[in-house]
């Protein structure tokens, strides 16, 4: 019924619908059988919250429910599997959330479920509870839990990528992205107020633990002159001189974007080492979980709108064990361990056009 | 040195580069050979205004710069270059805009310029004030007057779409579609908080004359019970139907979108006929030129941003009477003629999921 | 306990505290003899909703619980009561809704409310349920009724404002006043975008049916260049004269605003004629009810979070019959029956600045 | 011809005008009588910049013309006396930029201001270039320089007050504030949203070396759990029992407002002892010169255009070593001298009824 196109051996996805959201249209709502017998699937995000998160869950329930099946609302991740924490969910239980940042079934790290054993009690409590199915709305740790899930249970399990880092491998954006994305440049948009106004350097640290694709958006998009990402070293000396050499062009002031990387807070050491150097005294805003947070942009809503009734249609048709993502505008669906295993990097790309562009 | 590839004949564009932004890679900054003895090109924004624009002008003058060629700023679009409003732009020109809505070289639409007398003497305006290549930020009107000033006097234009209706054929986005989306949803989000306390139904009537592509953004973004596209008939009744349904089905407040159509206002003559066959008072809310303004969202900034290096770089190594646009995350480049002749029509599966998810 | 000062009998008002927040101070929290034996509340809102009503709701909840009374969640305003809408409210009732815009409690007009038999009902449904006294938000509809329900029935009521259009006598502010300006002055900003790039005119239709306070703010805070208050008369004739005389000045756009007054959508009427008058294409933007959601500004949460614990505390204490409203940055308590029967007007010495700022 | 009613010696400061803004009907547009022989003005901005600077600029420059007065801008502060970095300004040259952030005269603190041999030099200077009389912008370092200039040199200055801190004694409100408060506020909502996903603690840091303003209007606002003001001392233990007292009453997340204080980054601190003494791990945000930036708020514009316009008004009728300020929503006029020695502390009432409110 789904035509699914030879895999992309070279990254490392198949190609699920050529056409973007074609796969709607070929649902079933009254066949059963098509339903291959499930009734009643689960729903959970994992994880960091990310805003669209809602939107995914409303998409997934309402998606369900407009093809016959039960939808059950896990609350908290996988502790919520482990706890029983487990809620009905119907048309009515998703109105009015598209817009809300966070994930109404709230979101955790199960440190518990990375073992077997809770794996185990996990899969007799969904199979206790009828939850025949799972669709998974969160990040790489999320997926490794679902995989699990598939491997050791054979619990079905499709995922969808939401986590503001954009660090899944396999979908071009992850849901929340956007939005943290949007929400950085607005505060940096207010820097640049003031920097114009005061001549002065200002640090903003982003998040982005290990990929600098948060801070190479929003450091593209906010003419920032310089950016840091975790995976690509300047040193401190390399920064001043770029610096310097803005301010020999004219300019009245900086901005630095850097990703939080592994300490967050390093904005501070960074400040320090550019004052001991040049005596600049520059200023550091560190954004923290404001990029979590918000109302989910307009993109955002959307992928996490077509991504949950993929994942649903793709669950209820026999996919197993596998992520949809969107990829040139298309959903594709790429098998967990491959979303997890392989790496996105910095896109050098947006590096040198800013550098190019901060001149 | 740019490898082009086959044209795409289903889609009628060829890719430019497979590697988004590869592009910026290959230039070579002061090879003069290379410029073509191009040395001074112009910049003009034309149309209606759109949200990046002034990205777009400050990647076009930076780009333009850093590759050894001199940049005129044209004000007013076509009307610019008949008048000669000439202005000499340098690096610091364009500092600070990036987060600027509008245009710093303004716009308009000129009615002379659709006339060749009028075309012949900006062709000798432009080549007196020794502007040897342009960049035309617009919509298809304005690339229209492009394709005719390459046609008629082989002044060599490269185009990037700017206009916030993004229906020009060739790129997936325009610049400035993504913050208008943006801007309607964020008012579609202020009245789900006074339905959500009231009951009550609302028609939010958004740009678009020909094609739906706002409104079935913003309506699957903002969770809309109902889109009206210009392009797709859905009759009053079917309407009413709708809303009733929605009723029986326990919600307690409709939203609807509508695109402007061919009449701005019209959103009251709905709202009337509604009123006559339901005696529901629709309250109507007219957005206008609104979603025109504001400060441009990230991604338009990142695609006005490449874009206009690409319109750059395409026009110093010889490429003429094209639109640059993006096309599943690849810059592609597209005929003048296609981007103006083909047409672009509402997402019927964005349609379909928002009624599927509006349950 | 409370120091009643002699009432300013030029305003119409007594001030209620000296000291702006004093009042919460005072409270005895053991005490029942302090309660009067009042040992539940009910707190409902009514008319239109209007940004800071839950930051209102949860003020009210809160503050009567640590006081010792038991609160009591009306559900869509004077309606709810007749239909025993009743809802228990505990400290966790009123979580995380601060920010939201809205009412949790909805709101509502009742037609049968304005009727004594029904009056009569509801106080028999307030004395059933357990209800001792009542904490009103709303508007002067809203305090019509909260005042009959005191004169006929002796039902204790206090109220504090709340309605976007400030047309309540007594208080400076309402609380949703000041989110309101905001959200229409963040339009008129995207609309200055688009008018300094294309040399136009723009009509920007805000609320206000009887006084024109939002259009007087909006007008004053936007630099429009005229402003149409619904108790001002300002011609057709008028108005060209001054679009005129702007534009000999050298301004190349104008943007007006309109309050909605007794026609919402009379803008395309005055941009008809204008366009009779003066050929000029005038592009209009309709508000409405964008107006009335969106997240409360800090000021009118504040507002709302004092109002709402003086109300409380005021009931708590003997006060009956009256509203509580801020003058000069003190809480100020306001008889229903001043607040209702006197009339604010548009502030001319806004319009006057506006004039001269405006050149 | 102004009414200057008796000094209210308990607050230390006058009432300049009983009626609002009634002090624009009194100017005599055409008298050079009236304006005291005074024909030029110069206008600055000093100190840190704050959203409604350029609002203030504008109702400068836009009064003093409209009262037959030509007006300098001076760039840089202080420092562009000095340097003699004089520009002429006309009604266009403030078109435009009442949405602004930031300062287009831009602003710096002088070190040499600060010695009287450098007031002397700039005192020759404003003589030299024909301005007779000043308008500063700024906070109270600002002031105390307008004083000594008045004071030394008999340079008439009046002031408005224009600081994020809100920090100037004598006016409830300087230009700046508002803008700032909603700023962190829309920061804060966004934690919340993400908060309540998650179950977490979390630390905001906001602006504010002395006092907490900022900080209690954010925290009051945002519904924070506690709140910590340079003034106010609470100890690390007081901060523990108050997060676990809300765990027991069922929060699921607490969120904590604190100033700066003496020093930027302080949070990292308090998250690190409040980790040692519960082991619950606080996220940090440091806001910084975020809150200096972004669109002044309609408050903020309207406080601006009402100072600016009284103190152009104030300084051509003969006042001199004068802030103007708004209190009780009358304008007011206070001496420099009282307005840079008294100090406003943390309003008391403000966490008090947080402290309720967050229960």
């Amino acid at each position: 019924m789904i035509e699914l196109e030879n895999p992309d051996h070279k990254s490392g996805f198949f190609i699920f619908s050529r056409r973007q959201t074609a796969i709607y249209h070929l649902a079933d709502p009254g066949g059963t059988a098509y339903l291959g017998g499930m009734k009643k699937i689960g729903v959970l995000t994992s994880g960091g919250d990310a805003p669209g998160m809602n939107a995914g869950i409303r998409s997934v329930v309402r998606t369900a429910i407009s093809q016959g099946a039960e939808v059950v609302g896990i609350i908290g991740g996988y502790s919520g599997i482990l706890e029983k924490r487990f809620q009905d969910m119907n048309l009515r239980s998703v109105a009015n959330i598209i817009q809300r940042g966070g994930t109404i079934l709230k979101t955790g790290r199960s440190l518990e479920f990375m073992k077997p054993e809770f794996r185990k009690q996990a899969a007799e409590n969904l199979q206790a509870a009828g939850i025949e199915g799972l669709v998974c709305i969160g990040g790489d740790g999320s997926f490794r839990g679902a995989h699990a899930l598939w491997q050791e249970h054979q619990i079905p399990v499709t995922g969808i990528p939401g986590t503001i880092d954009n660090d899944i491998f396999g979908t071009e954006n992850t849901i929340g992205f956007d939005t943290a994305v949007n929400t950085a440049l607005e505060c940096i948009d207010k820097i640049r107020d003031t920097a114009a106004s005061h001549d002065r350097l200002f640090i903003v640290e982003v998040m982005g633990r290990n990929c600098g694709l948060i801070a190479s958006h929003v450091g593209l998009a906010g003419g920032a002159e310089l950016i840091f990402a975790p995976d690509l070293v300047i040193t401190v000396d390399q920064a001043v001189e770029r610096i310097k050499a803005g301010m020999n062009k004219g300019k009245t002031s900086s901005i630095l974007v850097a990703a939080e990387g592994q300490k967050p807070g390093r904005a501070y050491d960074l400040a320090e080492q550019i004052r001991k150097k040049t005596g600049l005294d520059a200023k550091v805003c560190i954004l923290g979980h404001i990029q979590r947070g918000g109302t989910p942009t307009a993109n955002d809503r959307i992928l996490a709108s077509q991504l949950g009734a993929a994942a649903v249609d793709g669950l209820l048709k026999g996919e197993r064990d596998v992520m949809f993502g969107m990829q040139g505008n298309q959903i594709v669906k790429v098998p967990f361990e491959t979303a997890t295993t392989q790496v996105k990097s910095t896109p050098k790309e947006y590096l040198n056009l800013a550098n190019i562009l901060a001149n």
